[in-house]
């Protein structure tokens, strides 16, 4: 129940999950002392078999270890399990890397401070198969010394970044990489549907796909310079060009019988972008399109 | 006009764009005799200073060189600056990088071979600032031996990827590869809108970007494996837990003001692959969302 070494952290998981799992078992892997609870506790029988002790309840899965990450499938669930318990979080580090909003992931850090906890926040931008390296990002916020207390431990589920204080900002990256992750899935899916519909197979288009994605995160570090200063030149592409594509696109799709849904509202944001006199802008100009309504003009 | 020592053909770009400019300024660079011509002839300046010649007409451009790259708008500007020479074309390589649909990419290279002409259809997958380097990919479709037989000169454009002899594949690459990279764009200005909502710089955003769409990167081929199988086992993660954040991106971007347009309809995607059966099944499942209408159940 005590720090040992300060890297053997005696660490709980609440909720065994596909992620939940990867993160227990990383626990165990590096030594922690390691126990266990989920509502079904069923899941938990492999993580036991290597070492993990299962608690009967949640409150004795709380007082098991000085720090406590939850991953559930969202915050109602992670009220739900925690509520009832109340003051058994005195002392304790709650580290919640369940995905949720800033407003609830506020709301939470202020429930366990006034329940005696403390509240780190915390946005895993992986899958399973990636926690315990170094390849899984998780962002955390929330107080500084804590984080710093316990990042040896927290560096064991994955690299371990610290946003800030504010609880709500892990949340808010996840939202604006969550987004960005999407938004490849769906290219890819789509461009594979296209191909297919031409007898190409998804494995054929994968490499291309690896090296298109490449090339287009190379312009972000410039799309990001000139949105911060608020001008987009156009001077190697501009939204009439890509427009022109957009419609190449929609066209070639509908030929293949492939949903444009996508294709059709990537075009409409090109055109307000267009009829909002950015036609010769760089794409980046793009983020007015989708900015605050009032911030429009 | 004639081959030199086979990497020295003389060239002609027809277009004068951004990306026309670039391809002709690689040719001078790497010694091509170049031939340019342009709707508005002052694009030409500086490539002329830099030892281009340009030809007073598209005709005489034609004739100038065996192998003539057409970089315009789109394939009606490609018809328009074509057509009128008709005969001219006679012998020439047509190495048609002008962005379109397959369909009309097929058209034209028949039209070429009715001129007695060879066509290539290319698709630039880069902007222009890579033309030049191994950073650009560049894929062309058509005939194999006339690939062949000039891929030393289409090597200094970009690297140089042969896809097949049907002249509808670049196109078909180019909108597969050009919706993955509109959703990269997409997702990346809404997440910097996101983050901006909340008062975060954009360049603070882009490194965690491209962590992100890494970790993503290294799932698609494991999800094209799937997609070529028809099977999509959600051994790391499932729709219904994408569909749970999906409604927290919603929720976080409708609370900051951000347009959720796309957010939405990523949600309405996935939320049609639930009601079809594939709540547990991974995000390859997807593409069925996307293929075409005949094909769902
Ligand atoms: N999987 C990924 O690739 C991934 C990536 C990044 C972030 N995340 C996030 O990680 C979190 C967990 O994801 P996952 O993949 O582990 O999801 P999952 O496999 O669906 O597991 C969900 C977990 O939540 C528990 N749970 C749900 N409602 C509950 C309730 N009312 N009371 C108690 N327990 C409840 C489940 O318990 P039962 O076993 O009893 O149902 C289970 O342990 C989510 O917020 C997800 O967004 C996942
Ligand atoms: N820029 C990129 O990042 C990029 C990347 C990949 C692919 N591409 C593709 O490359 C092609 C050219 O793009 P770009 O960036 O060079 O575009 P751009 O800068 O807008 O240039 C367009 C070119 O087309 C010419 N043109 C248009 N309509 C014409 C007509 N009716 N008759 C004769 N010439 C006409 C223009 O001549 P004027 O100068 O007389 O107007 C100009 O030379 C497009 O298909 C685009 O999709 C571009």
């Amino acid at each position: 129940m005590h720090d040992n070494d300060g890297t053997r952290t005696p660490v709980t998981v609440i909720g065994l999950g596909l992620m939940g799992r990867a993160i227990a078992a990383t626990a165990l892997r590096d030594g922690h002392p390691t126990t266990v609870w989920n509502r079904t506790a069923e899941k938990a029988t492999e993580l036991v078999a290597r070492g993990a002790r299962l608690a009967e309840t949640a409150g004795d899965a709380v007082a098991a270890s000085p720090l406590v990450i939850v991953c559930v499938t969202d915050y109602d669930a992670v009220r739900e399990i925690l509520e009832p318990l109340g003051g058994s979080m005195d002392g304790r580090v709650l580290v919640n890397l369940t995905s949720g909003t800033s407003e609830v992931a506020r709301e939470t850090a202020g429930w366990v401070a006034r329940q005696g906890g403390v509240c780190l926040d915390g946005a895993i931008m992986a899958s399973p198969p990636a926690i315990g390296t170094a390849d899984a990002a998780i962002l955390y916020s929330g107080p500084r010394p804590i984080f710093d207390q316990y990042e040896a431990t927290l560096g064991s589920v994955g690299a371990a970044i610290h946003l800030g204080e504010d609880h709500g900002l892990s949340s808010l990256h996840e939202v604006a990489v969550l987004g960005l992750m999407w938004g490849i899935l769906n290219g890819f899916v789509q461009g594979a549907a296209v191909l297919g519909a031409a007898g190409v197979k998804a494995a054929a288009f994968a490499p291309l796909a690896i090296r298109g994605i490449e090339t287009v995160t190379g312009w972000l570090p410039g799309y990001a310079r000139q949105i911060d200063d608020g001008a987009y030149p156009g001077d190697d592409s501009t939204i009439d060009i890509h427009l022109a594509a957009m419609a190449h696109v929609v066209h070639e799709s509908e030929a293949l019988g492939v949903n444009v849904e996508l294709s059709r509202l990537t075009k409409t944001l090109a055109d307000r972008a267009v009829a909002d006199g950015h036609g010769g802008s760089s794409y980046a100009a793009m983020i007015e399109q989708f900015r605050k309504v009032t911030a429009r003009t």
